[in-house]
């Protein structure tokens, strides 16, 4: 097995070399079940702080592993920092925004209800349980911080006011968004993403008056939340994150 | 009902002033039984030739309707031109491809059969109906053009060599997307995405002799397969498509 190919978990434990510990429950019954691994057999640690570990399973009983840090394969390094603040969709989406924006390298995911949210509640464990395997997957070293939800009016009061907070504006009224990415280039940054049912026009206002809020466009084809949500972070990797 | 919210349906029907023709038993059931349009009511119609008309429904059965074409609402635009040809995925995740690409406005979609294709058949009708509902909701004036699947090599003798095909090299060789787009500018072009698995080295070495073949990054995460199709598309968009 490549190293590329082998699996990688998350843990909250410290990493150093030589270091041992039992992976969670979870994370066992996946090591052990469903990839089948074994006594010596090689995987990967990482847990957002110390890089990325190369580490050996020792002891494998039916329900528990042990392992052991072998060598660091990779430093932590320092991550795009870019915000995705969401209005929560339904099931699916929602995950699919969890997932997608982990592979796209976000570093918090806020869900925020809007007047015209439709979804009433919020799986935060299961959105977390998304991010962290979507992190493994993706190579990523870090998980996203996924924060409590809260309400719009809340989130702009605890919103940073030197991080640029670009508002997907569906109603057109919004600047190309490569067009404004280009003016602010390494300023830290966020995306504001509305419900299916689009901001409500007094939201929009009371948005437009924020000296940190630019609204941005994405074209002539309506969106669903999901897609402009994840067309904004990919917009921003490509010209001012880590896919340059 | 304001127009932006009326219904909208794709129809192979020639469209003009004044005409009427009955919906198809499937369309009747969506507007009579899951929309609830009645008799007066207005909806819209669009057939990718003829631009978008406002319609109004004359005769209601409980199994069809017939519509009468009142005004012509958008003329025919000309669209981006922009193809994306990729290894078929399993069902959930080639249904967000097809859905995805629609709203960001791919003109064709190619599914590529390649060495390490995991999903052995594709359901084509199942794909288009994906894409006409996607087009119908994303107010596009247009439906992708879903082409018949077939083998990498036979869809490279295919290619048009007037197209730049950037191809999407989950190995790390190849340029970043925002670099590569920037030197094409408004060149017909197209993307080819890989399966879950990646190309096997003998494509990639194949590909990379193709005069029109230019081999792109999306930054140092692993991205799905998915992923990275609507990365590549949204990135297109945002530097050379139409939401500029």
């Amino acid at each position: 097995m490549s190293d590329r190919r082998s699996i990688r978990l998350f843990t909250e434990h410290d990493l150093d070399l030589g270091l041992s510990f039992a992976l969670s429950e979870a994370q066992a019954h996946y090591a052990i079940h469903v990839m089948r691994l074994r006594a010596g057999d090689a995987l990967r640690i990482f847990n957002g702080r110390h890089g990325e570990w190369s580490a050996q399973l020792e002891v494998v009983t039916k329900k528990s592993c042990q392992l052991r840090l072998t060598a660091q394969s990779r430093p932590q390094p320092v991550e795009p920092d870019v915000w995705l603040a969401f209005a929560p969709l339904k099931r699916v989406r929602i995950d699919l925004v969890a997932e997608k924006a982990t592979e796209l390298g976000a570093s918090v995911l806020w869900p925020v209800f809007t007047q015209h949210t439709n979804a009433e509640r919020i799986n935060l464990d299961r959105l977390r349980a998304t991010v962290m395997e979507a992190a493994e997957q993706c190579d990523r070293l870090t998980l996203p911080d996924v924060r409590e939800p809260r309400a719009l009016a809340d989130v702009m009061t605890q919103w940073p006011h030197d991080r640029r907070l670009f508002v997907l504006d569906e109603t057109g009224g919004g600047q190309p968004i490569a067009a404004a990415l280009s003016k602010v280039a390494s300023q830290p940054c966020g995306f504001l993403v509305g419900p299916e049912g689009g901001f409500a026009q007094s939201e929009l206002d009371r948005l437009a008056q924020l000296p940190f809020v630019t609204r941005i466009g994405l074209g002539p084809r309506i969106l669903r939340a999901e897609t402009a949500a994840l067309a904004a972070l990919v917009t921003w990797q490509s010209l001012v994150g880590d896919w340059r």
